[in-house]
């Protein structure tokens, strides 16, 4: 049993023109008009698939195919249908249509199934302008309160409260009480270049990464850029670029998949007639383990501590973020990977490097994500792309996967 | 004939008094009212020296004392009494108050001058709240209209035509119709350490130097900061870091007073979890020759081509100031020498790192700086100062300029 690729592409490209503009970039954010008239269409095509309907009080769409034993919990395939403004076909949405497409086609091959498979789309995964991204699993899974969301508006003063009703949810209904899922799958494209150089279709999510943020003051002398000779400065700015230039060479260096980044930086008092004086900044260190996070912390901060001193300058740190990584199931892990096996299809395990909803849906259920290959990294982007051959393959592992889970969950 | 070190050091306190705030800093931007203050203090004292007291249009303040040959053009001395926001009691007020000084010197000793010797405070050398520095020389020198000055305002609405009136001028009466000016020597705080480090007491400045400014825009990348691989990045930040130090490393390897400065830098977009897709920053050359800076210019684009090359970003060059050195008189430059060594007093002759009031009256009248050595190279803050001995010996030798100037000048 395989799924229908055609059908597949066929479905990415209509879902596709929702929200599209003339120059190529796909533009729905949630609570846009494209938005809601993508969740009209999505939420019609499941009906005619003879799955029942639910909008949860977040607005997130559900879809159930009831299984054959009742006192087993579901199992929950999807992702989101909201884009970034000018983003792209692929990010979300692939994970909606993919999961539309295996419903399908064990629908028609009449496959039975113990558990209960649910789709789902969830509302705002993306950052939008009510400023909560993951706002769909962030709610469902009550990280997110009634009490968080009643009186959020976006810039134009528009209420989430009123843009979540027009979609068919209800704050006023909020939590929400749903505690029969078992598992849930999410596939995704990877938007790194990790499988692309790898040629790989395919990646078996294994963790989110952990993400580690300090903010770090540079404190040197403020001064006359004329009088001042070049030996007798204490330049804020100098000092980070070569602290900069240390972190992308300790990361380069590394050899794994972690990555760190400055990519906030204010200069103070940023004139060019005055030698800068000061330089906030932010460090972030993304990696899969705390142990490795902690290391390249420490190799970062030694080198800089050289730098500091050589320089005469001082820095001051705050830690603004340590989010610990998100670790899958490693059950639904092994069973996805059996299933590309099974399929003689090749793939890897490695972590995703951003969030998903999938991070807040471990927290209730075993999860595990499926990435599908990238082209040139790009995301968010008109450039976002997938090969439809890469696209089968994944979908045809998650398929697998979905009928392995069914199988083999308790 | 010396001048009156303690007379002048109890003149420079008592000044230091005018805008004084408790925690140390002086603050009397022109038109402020402890400079309103000081401008009469300032106009009474050299009335009660004898001498011809005449505020211009744009409220300069000149002190007159008439010379034998009445046929002869003035040599006039002075600098500048206002001050930045918090700043010391030395950077212009103790050019005018060393004025001062050798004036009353001159007159105690009945020394009889062929030139009419006059003394200048001009208005707001120093940036101020109406956004125009070296105002009082510039409009003086006829660069700044009637037209230019007529409609400015302060931040809080305050016409400069009023703040003018209020210090005796007018705009109305501009241009300012004075060509009787021979010669022009100010003597300022050099605001640099090069007095410091050859310790030597008095610098004669026989130039100011020329500023190149280019506005750079470095093009990367913007990319995911999670996904994006190190190797798979086009991160403009760290291009922008390593081209920061490649300034720093080749200036501080040219072996002159040259500078250069990346003072002003904005990262786009500027979040901690975007990879910096561009950078705009301005890069600042100042040398006393302008193929020194195009030297400079060329070996820092040589290396910026280097790197911008291998890490495949682009860089967009906008040259926004380029402004040529001002060459000061060499006869003058030459009998401030003499006068140095007729005392006996060690000087170096070298540039002017920044602009002062006496780059615009070179324009109209033989123009040299005298510069007093600084402590620490600090300047615009409390701790802005220069030693009695330093001021005396270069107040010794500004005096012995002014007898040699009035001998040898036609």
């Amino acid at each position: 049993m395989r799924i229908n690729i055609d059908r597949l592409m066929s479905d990415i490209e209509r879902y596709g023109t929702y929200g599209l503009d003339p120059k190529g970039g796909l533009t729905r954010p949630s609570f846009s008009e494209p938005d809601y008239q993508v969740r009209e269409l999505f939420m019609k095509e499941l009906k005619e698939m003879g799955l029942a309907v639910y909008v949860d009080p977040i607005a997130n769409i559900w879809g159930r195919w009831s299984g054959e034993d009742t006192s087993k919990k579901s199992i929950v395939i999807g992702s989101h249908l909201d884009t970034v403004p000018n983003g792209g076909m692929f990010d979300g949405a692939l994970g909606v249509l993919v999961a539309k497409e295996i419903m399908k086609t064990i629908i028609e091959h009449e496959v039975p199934l113990k558990h209960t498979l649910e789709i789902v789309s969830f509302t705002a995964e993306e950052p939008n302008d009510f400023n909560l991204s993951t706002m769909g699993s962030r709610t469902f899974t009550g990280k997110l309160t009634k009490e968080d969301l009643m009186t959020v508006t976006d810039s134009k003063g528009t209420k989430l409260k009123d843009a979540v009703e027009k979609a068919g949810g209800s704050l006023e209904r909020l939590p929400i009480e749903k505690d029969d899922i078992a598992a849930f799958v999410e596939l995704h494209i990877e938007q790194g270049k990790r499988l692309e150089s790898a040629e790989l279709p395919v990646g078996v999510v294994d963790r989110i990464v952990g993400i580690y943020r300090d903010k770090v003051t540079i404190i040197g002398e403020s001064n006359h850029s004329g009088t001042t000779m070049m030996n007798d400065r204490f330049d804020a700015l100098t000092a980070a670029s070569e602290m900069i230039l240390a972190v992308e060479t300790i990361l380069r260096n590394h050899g794994t998949d972690a990555v760190a980044t400055i990519g906030k930086l204010d200069v103070f008092p940023n004139a060019a007639n005055i030698i800068p004086g000061k330089v906030d900044m932010v460090l972030e260190i993304r990696s899969g383990t705390a142990a490795e996070r902690i290391e390249l912390k420490k190799m970062i901060y030694q080198k800089w501590d050289e730098v500091i001193d050589r320089r005469k300058v001082s820095i001051n740190v705050v830690n603004i973020l340590d989010q610990q990584e998100c670790q899958f199931d490693e059950q639904i892990v092994q069973w996805i990977q059996e299933s590309a096996k099974d399929l003689q299809i090749p793939y890897t395990t490695f972590s995703s490097m951003a969030g998903h909803d999938a991070t807040h849906m471990a927290d209730v259920a075993k999860t595990a994500m499926i990435f599908v290959k990238s082209i040139n990294g790009k995301s968010h982007c008109p450039e976002e792309f997938s090969k439809k051959e890469d696209i089968e393959q994944a979908a045809n592992v998650m398929l697998n996967a979905v009928l392995n889970i069914d199988q083999k969950l308790s």
